[in-house]
């Protein structure tokens, strides 16, 4: 195990888990949301205002930095932390999801994929191997394995055949990152050197295949262990269903990432079924498109019933944007396609996001999370509210 | 004059003045540089940002605030202060230089300019009159009456027209502005009652024709005075030559701004000249586009040299920007097209504007004005700095 890493859980109410993930930059407390910063930027938020928010860890993303700047670039730059002057802890994806989205302009094979880079149609590759120098270089907290992802919805026996592979890679990934905590790759510049490697769980929305991922993935052995695979456009009841029969499976003592979810009342209802880590660009990309989340649910601003609205996007709001400006305003700036409206929106989204978290996490710890949730349910609507 | 209107010259180095300048919402230090906000908005800064650059002035525009989201709105809101979320001093220009822009569809006559909105093509107009109302309506600190704004260059004649047209048209605006302030314009919702009004002076190159627009607006009378019809085109030389002429001309004991000027030495050039106060867009327009202005003078941070190059965008810069960031991750953001590259770039120019006002200020305080002017000149370069 990575000698910086380290998980205990503090508190448990039913299946939900107040944890604390301690990682080579510092502390996460679970459950955790992280926002989004796929280019080594969070999109519409500057890092004094990240901070102002303060998420424990945010993501970056593997694929779109190796495109561009380059991850031998950042090394020299002394990594990915010192790179953006962001001192936490950072999670990188691994790039397969954006990797196995480039259909048409990939090659999959034993070994990994060849791509066209999505910029300059430059010929790459990624592999179990390459995804895990490149993490190196980039010097993250957490290093994601490089998985298999196939689109949804796909049939037993190939989610079956992409699970298999994805175990595969697995123990090269594996194999490769422990050779490069030990220095046996020379040519590969390590930006953090107590980086920790967490395992996906594949297997689609088949329990067997699932159950087959965790034994396979286990007995290779992570750090932790995500659950990839969902959020993929599959119903609210088959990811809750599939993401709670999986969580059960993993061990107790690491913490369990729901990787691209969700909706709010998803964060919520994932906690009760044990998970620990969320990230999802939905808040942040929502944001630029005008919608805002509110405790009763999302918002459109741009609707014109808001151009006289001097309230608050939500009046229990403590955001920066909801202490100054009204709904009114926030209408005007998207309307007029002012970039002050994303930023602002972004962060009453983000706060949103990360305030909920909160709350999740100081209802584990008070033994209330069960009447948190069933309030949280019945406020929140995932349709526009009155 | 409007009884909250106040202005003190507390300090004097040869043609420099370092001015107190009191409105309805505060008081401005001058020379003062006003950071712009057409919309109601500061392109790529948010409020929180601005306040902590700390201009004790924005401008906002009538003409676009006007055509969306309405003057009318913006009133019943409580004013452009309450609605954008602002409280110190704002002045909002007449709508005059925007109006004159949309050439080909726009009609003059001696009521004013009949336009269609840049939006939606609706038939609008500005007059004296109705700039001065839809200036009470927004509410701002400062209005400027209505002028007319040829374009550079322009014929001796056609600019004594221009000239003579808008010394009627500040008779007109400026007995408008007092039936307003005397409550005698029962239909416009006034919201700021200590509001005062700038005239403008035209008069385009020809000194003379300035000469008569200062005598014709000082007789007229207003709290204060502009110099319009520059920074339009024409050579530095004549930009300084015309601005040092007519500022010389107007009273002692009243504010001058010079409209839209300019690059940093453009500035200290016109402070040198007796002006006060100045706008322009080109700290955030710039910014936008990845130029950083510096001691030296101005970079462009797209440039491939600065790929790898971890120094801030000026050693000697205390900006939000230059404190976290460096200039290979400013050129990864504006390459990636990320919106924090407008953001981060947006509040480095910003503060080198304003840094360079309060440089100005103390040096006019100190009697040490002419040195720092010289100091300044020579640093800076508007070449790209090796």
């Amino acid at each position: 195990m990575a000698p910086s890493f380290g998980f205990d859980v503090i508190a448990r109410d039913a299946g939900a888990r107040r944890g604390r993930l301690t990682l080579a930059h510092g502390v996460v407390e679970t459950p955790a949301f992280m926002p989004v910063g796929t280019r080594a930027a969070i999109k519409g938020a500057t890092f004094d205002e990240v901070d102002a928010l303060a998420p424990d860890i945010i993501l970056a993303n593997t694929y779109h930095l190796h495109v561009r700047p380059g991850d031998d670039l950042i090394a020299r730059a002394g990594g990915l932390h010192a790179f953006m002057g962001w001192a936490k802890p950072v999670l990188t994806d691994s790039g397969g999801y954006q990797v196995f989205s480039l259909a048409g302009r990939r090659t999959l094979s034993e070994d990994g994929v060849v791509f066209q880079s999505h910029l300059d149609g430059r010929r790459l590759s990624l592999t179990a191997e390459s995804a895990a120098d490149i993490q190196a270089r980039l010097g993250s907290d957490v290093a994601m394995m490089f998985d298999e992802c196939p689109s949804w919805p796909a049939t037993h026996d190939d989610t079956r055949a992409a699970m298999a592979r994805t175990l595969r890679w697995a123990a090269r990934g594996r194999a490769r990152f422990e050779a490069l905590s030990e220095g046996l790759v020379p040519d590969v510049l390590r930006s953090t050197p107590g980086q920790a490697q967490f395992g996906i769980i594949q297997g689609g929305t088949f329990k067997d295949l699932r159950d087959e991922s965790v034994a396979g993935t286990v007995a290779v052995g992570f750090e932790a262990y995500a659950i990839g695979g969902l959020s993929v456009g599959e119903p609210t009841e088959v990811l809750y269903d599939v993401a709670g029969h999986t969580a059960a499976q993993l061990p107790e003592d690491r913490p369990r990432y729901l990787m691209g979810a969700g909706m709010p009342d998803d964060l919520v209802e994932a906690v009760a079924r044990g998970i620990d880590l969320f990230d999802c660009v939905l808040p942040t990309r929502n944001a630029r498109n005008g919608q805002l989340f509110t405790r009763r649910g999302p918002i459109s601003i741009k609707n014109a019933r808001y151009a006289e609205d001097l309230g608050p996007i939500d009046p229990a709001c403590t955001c920066p944007t909801c202490r100054r400006h009204s709904r009114a305003y926030l209408r005007h700036l998207f309307v007029a396609g002012e970039i002050t409206a994303a930023t602002l929106n972004t962060l009453h989204n983000l706060h949103f996001y990360l305030d909920t978290m909160r709350g999740i996490r100081k209802a584990i710890e008070f033994g209330t999370f069960e009447a948190f949730r069933q309030a949280f349910l019945e406020t929140y609507s995932r349709r526009q509210p009155l």
